[in-house]
């Protein structure tokens, strides 16, 4: 097996600068680039019990969300994987179910010194594990404490929906929302969605399905969209919601009701996803920057780890991007 | 911090019987539920290095796929975490992108005590890190070795689905596959498709799109379909296909040659996969029992991991899903 004297002599630098790699310090960018190649190419591993005791750290991150059956989630965990592989980091997985005590065991994992960081997108009241000096970073969310949170424009991403929707001949807006509300970044998609129908003196309504619609909510989707319809013409023409996947339950039931999409009202979504997750996208969408919001939370948990000083929060732009529900401008 | 006694305290157990649960040794099931509610309860962790270097256990599992972005991986792999967390397992995700470097990496943590073993899909000719005393699960696909294959009925599925296409009154069965041709089980879709047309008498062509095709493979599939035309008309008007994804890519180009499904053309997938992993299932297709697979993949590690006798493949039962791509029968 390769000792890091092999790596040194395979990468043509001191031992001293593979140590310093290896650790997370600073070299310059061109020994980091040739030390990397040469850990890879040697397969060179740290021992692993006597680095643990010697330096506590793990090159290991615990990543928590709720599930990677939700393809939004699957994606951010696809491109942080990547992104931590690529700097010689492993990746516990953790799908937290909501469930606030699997959270907690993860959580814990972080102040055993098990892991060196943890980030994640989480729902539940463990505001208490974050206190402390644990690297942690947080998508769509603040806590207190030293937590960095990474967030796309959720408020731009209601502005740009209004406005497609408004380019496209809607006049009656809806903004249609389920879900936590403790996800304080991503309520500002309905903030940012009112302010423009305002600012545009546009007719708007508010529809907050809570947390209980978020998985099968057909039945309570199918009420709302009939309540709203008189002799079968519905009082909206312009649909935006608070994901993809409530979308595409809108859309089925407005199929149901016989309201044609985009013809007769249009739909737009909020996270930008594909099908199959590479291919053309669901619906029309306020896209999320997925792999840049993954390598900006990486970013910001090894700043942390190295000690070094963080944004509180990043937030980072959003698009609109065309998936046939919206009639084009 | 909880430690072993108050533990065997809370669930009103010995210490020693606390301590073989810990170790996946023998105990009643009883005792292993009190044991395992209490440790849960308590938030009780052994201390992690101290206990590495004392049973060589570490409690955790590699799981390698391609990727998470494929939704049949990201079911599998959440149904793993699930059940190893239930079994007090933590998960490394490891996304080997095909690339053999990276899945050898993950390999090496076995051998290196780093995990306690290792499991998922490969397509790589890593063989070479199998033939040892490895703990070690495969999906879909035959080791040298030690190595358990976890695996659904293959070949059955490509039986229903040449018996769902020619009830559904199909005459001319085309079976078009894309992949690699390494995963040994997965082959044999097509050998029951075609086995099954033959004790039937039906026409039938078998397509093989190759490795290439595996990822926007828009422009080979259209090119197959055409070439397969005469005055608008198609030789084949059933098609069942080695993935659902591929199912997809077929019927989108089928709908730009304005063949309608399933009037015209029924379409069968493979695995079975959900509209959000929740929803309905978006084409008829052949259905993988992923939770049976996961659970029956992680008993199967457990075992290789407590020395004990294992299978060397289980083979789990399909089921033929209706997703609106076939004439209801």
């Amino acid at each position: 097996m390769a000792t890091i004297k092999d790596v040194a002599s395979d990468a043509g630098v001191a031992v001293g600068t593979v140590s310093k790699v290896l650790n997370g310090q600073y070299v310059s960018a061109e020994n980091k680039r040739k030390v990397e190649e040469s850990v890879r190419r040697l397969g060179y591993q740290m021992n692993y019990y006597a680095r643990g005791l010697k330096t506590r750290y793990t090159y290991t991150i615990a990543v928590i969300v709720p599930d990677i059956l939700n393809p939004f989630f699957a994606c951010l965990v696809y491109h942080i994987e990547k992104e931590l592989y690529k700097l010689g980091y492993k990746m516990f997985l953790c799908q937290s179910q909501m469930e606030p005590e699997k959270e907690a065991y993860y959580l814990r994992l972080v102040s055993q010194n098990k892991v060196d960081g943890i980030m994640g997108i989480t729902f539940n009241e463990n505001d208490a594990y974050f206190t402390g000096d644990i690297p942690a970073v947080i998508f769509d969310r603040h806590f207190r404490g030293p937590v960095c949170c990474i967030s796309s424009d959720n408020f731009r991403g209601g502005e740009l929906a209004a406005e497609r929707l408004l380019a496209g001949g809607s006049r009656k807006l809806l903004y249609i929302r389920t879900g936590s509300s403790l996800s304080s970044e991503t309520l500002k998609r309905g903030q940012g969605f009112a302010s423009k129908c305002q600012e545009r003196h546009a007719s708007y309504e508010m529809l907050d399905l809570g947390d209980d619609a978020d998985f099968y909510p057909e039945q309570g989707i199918l009420e709302a969209l009939k309540s709203r319809m008189e002799g079968g013409v519905p009082s909206f023409d312009g649909i935006y919601t608070s994901t993809d996947g409530l979308a595409l339950e809108v859309i089925k039931q407005l199929d149901h009701l016989q309201i044609q999409v985009p013809r007769d009202v249009q739909v737009i979504g909020h996270d930008g996803l594909r099908r199959m997750n590479r291919g053309d996208y669901l619906v029309s969408s306020i896209a999320q920057p997925v792999e840049d919001m993954a390598r900006a939370g990486v970013e910001c948990l090894l700043r942390q780890i190295r000690k070094e000083e963080t944004e509180d929060i990043t937030i980072l732009p959003v698009t609109f991007v065309e998936g046939g529900t919206t009639r084009i401008t």
